[in-house]
């Protein structure tokens, strides 16, 4: 009875925590680098756990660690009161979720040609997941703030590290400005509603929204409050933009806020073959800390663009929408380009930044997909025919609508949802729903309709709270006007 | 590598989609009944697929389903233009997602005392998901729209009948009426943002937000819109709520909606102790189609209640809430009761209504969480003490501080996040924070405290968009005054 993956016949990597190969590309073991396949990932807000991308800077530590969860220790630094607290007592705290993309600082290091060292993720280095945990600015407080001249949080991993090299040299470590971790930064022991998977950091993860993947600190062990960043190497020189040639210096940009970016995820993408016909393209969008606030699309390598469709509800400014792209393709090869604006303004821009390391690439060209469309998939569904009655040739001009008339029929067509065609037949919208009256035939007066759309009738839903008193009057005044001709 | 199970001393029940029974009261395997274990549950909004409850009517159809996913064809009835369509077709639609409860009708049934027929669920039917789809009123106007006449939208499963058995007796159909399926209800292929898994309905399911889980149909086969209520035995007598030892019949009132209800989930479920002190307990709240506005608590079996906090985005009227109510609790042992209240007004009922099935049971009082509170547990975190300065004492009373001052105390101490005193000591409100300024010495003027407060300054965050004009006045107020004293 049980399912039998897909992949069953061909060999799979071994991975921890039951992850399915299946869904990544594998970069390393070990320490894992796991890419999500641009196909992988889903038309939701929220990336399900077992597609989500794994980088590692070391060996996973014991999984005892999360099995016995509840009795790790979190050590505090540089606060009036000093301490260390449980996971167990962490947990008798008021605690809150948030929505935040998670992604690595090299996620589009794939697309730079000078070929810099780590794993080269194109675009699935990165996925949106749900954190749940105590604010630290809450904890802080019982142990009295920060002490004085404190100016970053210091978070530490609580890897195993190796014998006989320098602490700093592999410690994973990483500060962020203090008045960042006072504001939004979560101690979190829950990913997507299960306690943090090891391969995620778990049981204690220090999570940074809006802040790329490196400054969300697993199996944190310590967290202080410091004068100034720690002296870890990916600290003091590792994790800085650099121009292509120079080495790391703690005087560069460190990675911590993940600047606006977007891309398209599919359908087509990994070359699955598309229909031609009507297609439905989704992506997502995001800027740290700011959410978004359009995503353009393009056709044609940017030479013009249109405004694609956010849909679902918006999970927070560090989290990502998903956009939509309704098209209509012929037989041949294209490349879908996004191009997203934050809400701070902020333009995806067209090209990447060279640096050394192949951070924080965001530019649009890159990211396009690629996709083929032809016509000889067997689709096995009928196409929709007429058995009941042909449907009413739609007229072709409403030049004789008054200016609302003609808005009302765009609302009649189109906003309206559902759609006011699904039940009602009306000759100059060209519908032939049988549900309601035949309007043709009805012919009502403007308050019939106004009153019938705004509060519903029998089956027929109430549109009041969807429309405005302007468009009302719009929708009603074009069915009294289309139904007379 | 692999994290080893923390069950895999003990044998496990083979269950299907690598469903791990750790999470589950295992009812019974075929067809599947699996309920969440009410530890289980995590504490942010969205339920893991791997924990959320199973229940299926009939045994699971062939995995091969899900494994050509878009090869399934949803045959549509009753409307202008007859068709059919693949969920390869049915993916070149726009989509979208929603957040819905997904509750078994006979939620609650383990309450019961008269041993009604069916799994005795407790709390662990039920669980949040996000849902993508299409949405089942774009579908149908592409086909014209319901045929004239039509009342209902009708959905088949596609599950495999035994044979020599009346079709009616057993086939999965169920009726909604046709506004709702015109309103907001999708046709869904993706759960959690991974193609629905086999045991949840994949790879296509009718979801029908707000509504019991009897009528979201698996491996949905068929939509119609008809005129009449399905002739299943499921749609006509069963489902069906009725008194105690009366036959169903299909004039009683049919598991449509799902009303008003909440309970506390953790932690101390399932017998696991407690430490005395502090502790934050969490629970959930929902009703169909309504939303919850406020969740109250009870630790004396609703001689008095308290309001609890709401937490988290809200996913939208059909999902449910995380609610947290936090307390000290001396050693002993306690229920803790949670009453709803919806944004229509319905407030949760005490007793649950008695009906032959044990359907729909949105009590308080048998939902109550029993926990046992004691002092033995091995804390291995150090209490927070003081290492660097004494706090200084609170002052026992504010009552020279002017009515706007004593408003400003409350923001300081406690709405204001982070709070004022984690940076600042300011001695009347007992705070001892180092990272800015002694506010005592620096006896700032109203307008420095309005501009910092307004706009922020170095480390400090800007609490212009988090505070009215009014709190940042009195918040303002109360600095000066107090640092006067």
């Amino acid at each position: 009875m049980a399912r039998q993956p897909a992949s069953a016949q061909r060999p799979q990597e071994v991975l921890p925590d039951r992850l399915n190969s299946d869904h990544f590309l594998v970069h390393k073991t070990n320490p894992l680098s796991l890419e999500s396949k641009r196909s992988s990932l889903g038309r939701g807000p929220i990336t399900d756990t077992g597609r989500l991308f794994v980088r590692n800077n070391l060996p996973l530590p014991s999984s005892s660690i999360v099995e016995k969860a509840d009795d790790w220790v979190l050590e505090l630094g540089g606060l009036i009161k000093g301490g260390s607290i449980t996971l167990r007592e962490l947990k008798t705290y008021p605690f809150e979720t948030l929505a935040m993309v998670l992604q690595c600082s090299g996620n589009g290091r794939g697309f730079f040609e000078h070929n810099p060292s780590g794993s080269p993720w194109k675009t699935g280095a990165a996925g949106a997941v749900l954190w749940t945990g105590v604010r630290l600015s809450v904890l802080l407080s019982r142990y009295g703030g920060p002490q004085n001249e404190a100016k970053y949080i210091t978070a530490t991993g609580g890897e195993v590290l190796p014998q006989g090299i320098e602490r700093d040299s592999v410690v994973v470590e990483r500060s962020i400005p203090l008045r960042k971790g006072m504001k939004d930064c979560l101690l979190a022991w829950e990913l997507n509603g299960q306690p943090i998977p090891l391969t995620h950091g778990g049981p204690l993860r220090f999570v940074v929204p809006g802040y790329f993947g490196c400054n969300q600190i697993k199996y944190v062990r310590k967290i202080a409050a410091t004068k100034t960043q720690s002296s870890a190497k990916i600290q003091q020189t590792g994790y800085r933009f650099r121009p292509i040639g120079e080495k790391g210096a703690s005087d560069q940009p460190s990675m911590w806020r993940m600047p606006v970016k977007s891309w398209f995820n599919g359908p087509g993408s990994d070359g699955s073959p598309l229909t031609e016909g009507m297609n439905t393209f989704y992506g997502v969008a995001f800027s740290g800390e700011r959410g978004i606030s359009k995503v353009e699309v393009s056709l044609d390598k940017g030479q013009s663009w249109v405004e694609a469709k956010l849909v679902g509800d918006d999970f927070g400014p560090s989290s990502w929408r998903t956009f939509l792209f309704k098209t209509q393709l012929k037989v041949g090869s294209y490349t879908l380009h996004s191009r997203a604006t934050d809400k701070a303004g902020e333009v995806q821009p067209k090209d990447r930044t060279p640096n050394e390391r192949g951070y924080g690439h965001n530019g649009w060209f890159d990211h396009g997909l690629n996709i083929r469309v032809s016509n000889n998939l067997a689709i096995a569904a009928s196409d929709p025919k007429s058995t009941h009655r042909q449907p009413v040739k739609n007229k072709p001009a409403s030049s004789e609508l008054s200016a609302s008339a003609q808005r009302g029929k765009e609302i009649f067509l189109n906003k309206a949802e559902p759609s006011c065609g699904v039940c009602h037949t009306l000759s100059d919208a060209g519908t032939v729903g049988a549900v309601g009256p035949n309007l043709d035939q009805l012919k009502p007066a403007q308050t019939e309709v106004m009153m019938a759309v705004r509060n519903g009738v029998g089956a027929m839903p109430d549109y009041g709270s969807k429309l405005s008193a302007t468009e009302l009057g719009d929708l009603a005044t074009y069915v009294v006007e289309a139904a007379k001709r």
